[in-house]
């Protein structure tokens, strides 16, 4: 004997939630069902909400209910200063700290040739039109320091450069609050080879 | 800045699954808008669907879309064994032994008196009424062995005496795999008190 169908139903549509097992699905199909069915209803509606109406923003391709998202509303911020990311998250991340003042791109994902993931999925064409403009003085890449991500950030440089735009990229090292020994070789090496002079 | 309202609706509701804190909720949303909008809305269904059309079984009360559930529907299984189950993932956890051969009876809770949970909110008039017929030989308690559950097992086998049909509590002892070096002092009590003659 195993559950009815449409609990089992349930349990399989939970897994496409990251980082649910079967075992943590069936727990919450069960919990929803015995203690909390006006929540589920409700996140039943939220999803197909967002599903429905969240879409991207037109300028920075950030996950957006409206044609521009927060950030590209905003009329107090730097146009000096475009930041690429990978992804919405990362968006948020750094707009957490509250350290920087300018505007965003979104590319939604890094060049990823084995998987078909070209320039044009990435919305570079868009970026680089973006920056045809001529507000943009500085292009920060922040890309994930993984391979995809440097590959992707060295490809958007190349292009930038040739328009005559500053282009950065963030900062590789040790992490504040993080102890020299248990740290990967590559950082180290990076945290070296980038080291800042004191006066 | 933070998410658009409806991506921040969609977190908030997401929290409503047990295990799932700010962090997860927030990967989740963003996982399911950015990579399976699919997944998404078939799983918004699924929870409508069971929220809408599974009820309980009307003799065991475990969760189920049909009036009977697929083992009190079944004819092969012994009708003189009646096994009390606090809930229907305890049901689904002795089925998957394939060791006990007879019906359940699932209380959905424990007696608490704190949170106002009495025996009729446990369907206890309805098991008595079904032993009442007299199929019933034994009835096996299997709620769990917290504080609660020994009550709710106390209170229940007081009155099955009381009808004069047999009645029986789960094996307290040392999980088989366990060390003995690991196990707390109630359950080893309980082990040794419980302990078998070998011939």
């Amino acid at each position: 004997m195993s559950f009815s169908p449409l609990i089992q139903q349930l349990i399989k549509a939970l897994r496409c939630l990251p980082g649910v097992g079967p075992k943590s699905a069936q727990r919450m199909a069960l919990h929803l069902l015995e203690h909390d069915r006006e929540a589920a209803l409700e996140l039943a509606g939220a999803l197909r909400e967002a599903v429905e109406k969240v879409g991207e923003c037109e300028r920075c391709r950030t996950l957006s209910e409206d044609p521009l998202c927060a950030v590209c509303a905003s009329k107090s911020r730097d146009p000096s200063l475009l930041c690429v990311l990978e992804s919405p998250v990362d968006m948020l991340a750094i707009e957490q700290t509250g350290g920087f003042g300018g505007y965003y791109f979104v590319l939604k994902g890094h060049l990823s040739p084995i998987d078909g993931v070209g320039p044009e999925d990435l919305g570079i064409d868009r970026l680089l039109d973006r920056l045809d403009v001529g507000e943009v003085k500085e292009v920060i890449l922040a890309t994930n320091p993984t391979v995809e991500g440097e590959a992707t950030a060295h490809y958007i440089a190349e292009q930038v450069r040739e328009m005559g735009i500053r282009v950065s990229r963030i900062a590789h090292g040790v992490p504040v609050g993080g102890e020299l020994e248990f740290i990967d070789g590559g950082t180290l090496a990076h945290a070296l080879a980038g080291r800042r002079s004191l006066i």
